[in-house]
């Protein structure tokens, strides 16, 4: 029988999560939970239920895992631990230092509840956490490198999008290809923030803005812009939706290290990930690891965990011998 | 305290693993066993043992992981599965055809005597095939590519040697770089054997020797050479000497994949290494490993496993608290 999967909430990352559903033919779309009138919402899967939010709780035997695509700032604080109540849930929770305390809080109610809740998947946290992970327990002595992009960061779009006069914009973090090289090296680099990346902003102005008060604001802007290199185009309405629509992402995750008696050979290990679509990657992961919650909360083993807790043949589709025979 | 560790074997790879052991405080290492005269082994430790390995068998209670250093042709198929009868072990063995049976022996061994083995840990077997794990969980729509190097291939750079007139002989295998964009542009392209490696050989030819008649006894050789695009240079002793005998090595892994509703979307997934040492990194692959296999042992979760089976956070000496705090 596939896996009972249940969407909360229907923005971009939950319509990744629909996607990648359909991609698994273990898995089933059961319904999708909307804090929106539930007859006004269309979604792209024929014959699934669209419900109220409200009726969440009403429902504890239709679904083996609710994938919970609301946001890490103000939703999923509140929502993981009120939904592992009745549910083994996902959740793709990406504010790094918050993640011990949502942990947590979790983790006390899933206990509770005996149900399985798996937080903070995606890539960053995600895959890149497992890079990290990885990579230090094989080689403890060496360096951490993580860079991001080419892509959208929303908090500096929204930063831009505050300033009076802007009417819309858009943000790309820019990794610095030198310091990408210096990396690969093998040389250790010591990189500034500045030497690391690099910020491009396509900036709509409303009508009559002062176009150079706005560079500086940006430019000058402590914490977001102030200690990179930032680029600032000023564009129409028009060229903002034809040409900065997209929701292309990525980065990289470096491990340097040394091994030998005298610290004599270098290792780089590198990861990266080129994503047209940064939700529906995260989706994908999101719903690689539903399948790890349902498999942990069929073995009783419930709580809290994070993808460093969890074994990578829960993942799959596969059995084990499959998988050893054509992956290992 | 710390995890005692027995090396089994006194090669390169086994000598990766006592530097590897070195360099992880939690770690000790109690002894070295081998098939020499014990006497006649000096071992990089000071204050460590070296025994035969005729008294493997009377020192149950002092190791809780060996670490098995042999070949994977003839020496793993059968010490691992021997081993485990009395120890918790952990190897390398790397011929992928006959992983299912190794894993198969290996584990009824390890049921009954209540250990844990964990086979086939190093890179490829071991890093490379997470990747690959990984990434076909989280786009079960796309395509895997590995490619291998630059580094050198052992069982090339035998069947080189195997040639009459030839006195030494060492065989790099090189992707091709074309290949390698051709991937990472996302084209999915079929590719065939010679399109993504070629393969360079430095060959020592005896006095005398009929270089034109070994340079196409290479060439032509089947499943080995005829399928590539292959040089092959003559040098002399000091200059193998010189110039070939260092161990680096490395490769890369991809994932092509789609998503959306149609596959508009294309990710790609790319993991690389490059190393100085390949036994060194193996080793530390493998000391990384006996870190879990301890942990498992403690749980009573007996019997044989690969990397698929192992959840990340085993791998390394932190708390799952730290690692949330510092990795994820």
């Amino acid at each position: 029988m596939a896996v009972r999967i249940g969407i909360i909430g229907y923005g971009n990352l939950a319509k990744g999560v629909e996607c990648a559903v359909n991609k698994n033919s273990d898995m089933e779309l059961k319904g999708v939970f909307t804090r929106r009138d539930p007859s006004s919402l269309k979604i792209k899967s024929e014959n699934v239920p669209v419900y109220s939010i409200d009726s969440l709780k009403d429902m504890k035997d239709d679904f083996d895992v609710m994938i919970l695509c609301g946001g890490s700032a103000t939703d999923l604080p509140k929502q993981t631990q009120e939904y592992v109540q009745y549910y083994n849930v996902i959740d793709s929770f990406d504010t790094h230092a918050k993640i011990p305390e949502h942990f947590a809080s979790v983790d006390a109610n899933a206990v509770k509840s005996k149900k399985v809740a798996i937080i903070s998947c995606g890539w960053d946290p995600g895959m890149f956490s497992l890079t990290r992970l990885y990579s230090n327990s094989i080689l403890p002595d060496g360096k951490d490198y993580t860079f991001w992009g080419k892509g959208v960061s929303q908090g500096h779009s929204d930063a831009i999008r505050r300033i009076d006069g802007v009417k819309n914009g858009k943000q790309y973090t820019i990794p610095v290809e030198a310091a990408l090289d210096a990396v690969r090296s093998g040389s250790n680099p010591e990189l500034t923030t500045r030497q690391k990346h690099t910020r491009e902003c396509f900036v709509v102005p409303e009508e009559g803005a002062d176009l150079a008060k706005i560079e500086k604001e940006i430019k000058e802007m402590p914490n977001y812009f102030a200690d990179y290199d930032t680029t600032v185009h000023f564009i129409t309405d028009d060229e903002f939706v034809k040409n900065h629509s997209g929701m292309a992402h990525g980065g990289f995750v470096f491990r340097s290290g040394s091994t030998g008696w005298n610290n004599e050979n270098k290792h780089i290990i590198e990861y990266s990930i080129k994503l047209d679509s940064n939700p529906e990657f995260t989706a994908s992961v999101l719903v690689a690891y539903a399948r790890a919650a349902y498999r942990l909360s069929q073995k009783g083993d419930f709580g809290c965990k994070t993808v460093f807790d969890i074994a990578p043949a829960l993942l799959s589709p596969e059995d084990g011998a499959t998988l050893r025979k054509h992956l290992l």
